[in-house]
């Protein structure tokens, strides 16, 4: 974040409003970013306000214009993110900044995604626009953080999920676990999935637990479910193949029966085969899909492996005051091959969080193992 | 607690300054309670103070009215705890009032020492002496809860204490635990043990980190360090046998061989054989060396052994922002014997301080396992 020019203090009130704006729409964009727009006529006035609400309707920009109107004209536009220079589904929205007459943009993000990439920027200035960015940029970039990530990386933010007891048990030695946390806590995990494009289970998860991974309906359309089951080793009775709720999708390895597979095709899930069915091919395949956020609610074996190939970037732990004990009764963890503590893996910025008598901890994976 | 009557209210002020001058000898008094006292002289005036310093020194009564002098005649002494009727080491603190002429006597707590329980006031008000009691009775009972505890139960009250990463894990499948927690949190753990009157770990401790166990210095002297080990299976040179800076106790079962024994008896660290070498047995023990207050470092099996016995009232995890992972690495707590959901121990008064990075949580076993 560069530092902004005393001049450009002016702007902070407005870009709040603009990233206030740009979050009504949380959870329902991708694979597109969060946007928010204000316009002020030529006096400062408010006369037009705007956001993208979903992939595929008009980006913030021009709702925010097309309310302002003739007002437009000689005027600000005070937008979240870099406006689009490319034709999308939707024309270049910094063309129809130029077109409504606007003065001066003032923008908190640079668009990174490479079609953009300050093209929007650029453009406009050729215009005799004048530009001024990185108001609020950090603040725009965390709201965006999942967006900026998958465009970076072409990998989705991935957020691992668990809940554990006081003594680090997610069940008991005969795989019992329902309910560890309290209702509050699973409210949560509702409202965290319906910021996710994407929740993601293994084989073992859907035969012991036989979940149902939705945001109870706090997100419309619900996330995909994804099991990813190397060889489709699977009941033939799951919540999840009712796509009726939300639709699921099952990776698989090669080496999958036919029988499996055509049990699932005859239920009408969708499914597709990976050469290396391993979570970083389903990161890739679920960019691909739009993703920008999924969340891991998988087993220790598997979220080992997607903390190994850097599938995981948030780790949120559900704590509740409860004691399960037993050497062998399951933890959120496999192994993950250190031999010395100087090895491990370091968390930064833990913050808690009280979810009535459970306690929620979330913290990033160091940089080292985040490619952003 | 019971109500206050609204004219006592005018002593709580005056019972705060007690409770905080008891609070000046926390680490220091046990087997005896925490206590304060104030005098006022008969127009209100603060004339004395004191408080009780150490086992075998003058109660808190005596210190206060001394400094009163004459002054103390047709006063008022507020103290936090029932002053005593019986001797100990010191004379009767009853006596002591009714001979400085004190006209009222403001309690917190009635002592629960079945020497005393109620025996102190009843003698006061023989004397002709006001007595009024139960104000701050609540925060008087939390300031001497491991005392009350142990004499209510004939055990001290027990302290679990562990540090482990995100995932609830205490080492490294190899053992390797150094360290899981940050500097801020290992002094948390100095001043817990300047806290306690014993700290406790198994053999396998001993022999896998070798444990100073002291509060460096902050608590003088240090708390007994002792080792519970059946079959006396313990490494020959190990920082607890050196005991220049604590004393260090060993206790073990019936079936030690005789070497080892004479080992221990060689460098001088005292030595007990219990007939059942059980974390209960050790408490009575402790309870009859005066110990209010102990702390449990041990590892998993021990500390499960402790919780099943009833020996741990108090629980203290530092979760540090790590991820150590491994099926076989170590967790804090083995077998507990649960076989469902709804048996699993049920944790009470879940609090969270941040010590740096770390994140330090404590919670209170279930009443149901409290005989308190």
């Amino acid at each position: 974040m560069r530092a902004v020019a005393d001049p450009d203090q002016r702007w902070i009130p407005w870009m709040r409003r603009a990233l206030a704006l740009a979050a009504l729409a949380d959870g329902h964009t991708s694979p597109n970013p969060l946007v928010g727009a204000v316009v002020l006529d030529s006096s400062g006035v408010l006369v037009g306000e705007g956001f993208h609400a979903r992939a595929g309707q008009p980006h913030a920009e021009v709702g925010a214009l097309a309310q302002a109107g003739a007002a437009a004209r000689g005027g600000t536009i005070i937008v979240t993110l870099e406006p689009c220079c490319h034709h999308g589904r939707t024309p270049p929205c910094a063309d129809a900044v130029i077109k409504a007459g606007i003065a001066r943009v003032v923008v908190a993000l640079t668009d990174p995604d490479p079609r953009v990439a300050g093209g929007g920027l650029q453009r406009l200035r050729d215009a005799g626009v004048e530009v001024i960015s990185g108001v609020l940029e950090a603040e725009a970039a965390h709201q965006n953080l999942a967006f900026v990530y998958r465009v970076r990386t072409g990998r989705p933010w991935g957020v691992l999920k668990w809940a554990m007891s006081l003594d680090g048990r997610t069940a008991l030695s005969n795989g019992a676990s329902q309910w560890i946390s309290g209702p509050s806590a699973r409210s949560w995990v509702h409202r965290l999935r319906a910021q996710c494009d994407a929740v993601i289970v293994g084989g073992g998860t859907v035969r012991a637990d036989d979940p149902l991974l939705t945001s109870r309906g706090l997100r419309s359309p619900e996330p995909l479910r994804v099991v990813l089951s190397r060889s489709l080793d699977l009941p033939d009775q799951a919540q999840l193949w009712d796509q009726s709720v939300a639709p699921t999708l099952v990776v698989h390895g090669l080496d999958a029966p036919a029988g499996a597979r055509s049990r699932l095709d005859a239920v009408g899930v969708q499914r597709q085969e990976l050469q290396a069915c391993e979570p970083e091919a389903l990161m890739a395949v679920l960019a691909q899909r739009g993703c920008n956020r999924v969340l891991w609610e998988c087993g220790p074996g598997l979220a080992a492996a997607a903390i190994q190939q850097g599938c995981v970037q948030d780790i949120a732990a559900v704590i509740a005051p409860k004691l399960l004990g037993g050497e062998p009764a399951r933890t959120p963890l496999g192994t993950l091959g250190f031999q010395a503590m100087n090895e491990v893996l370091e968390l930064q910025g833990l913050q808690q969080q009280r979810l009535a008598d459970d306690l929620l901890l979330q913290a990033t994976l160091s940089p080292l193992s985040d490619p952003c």
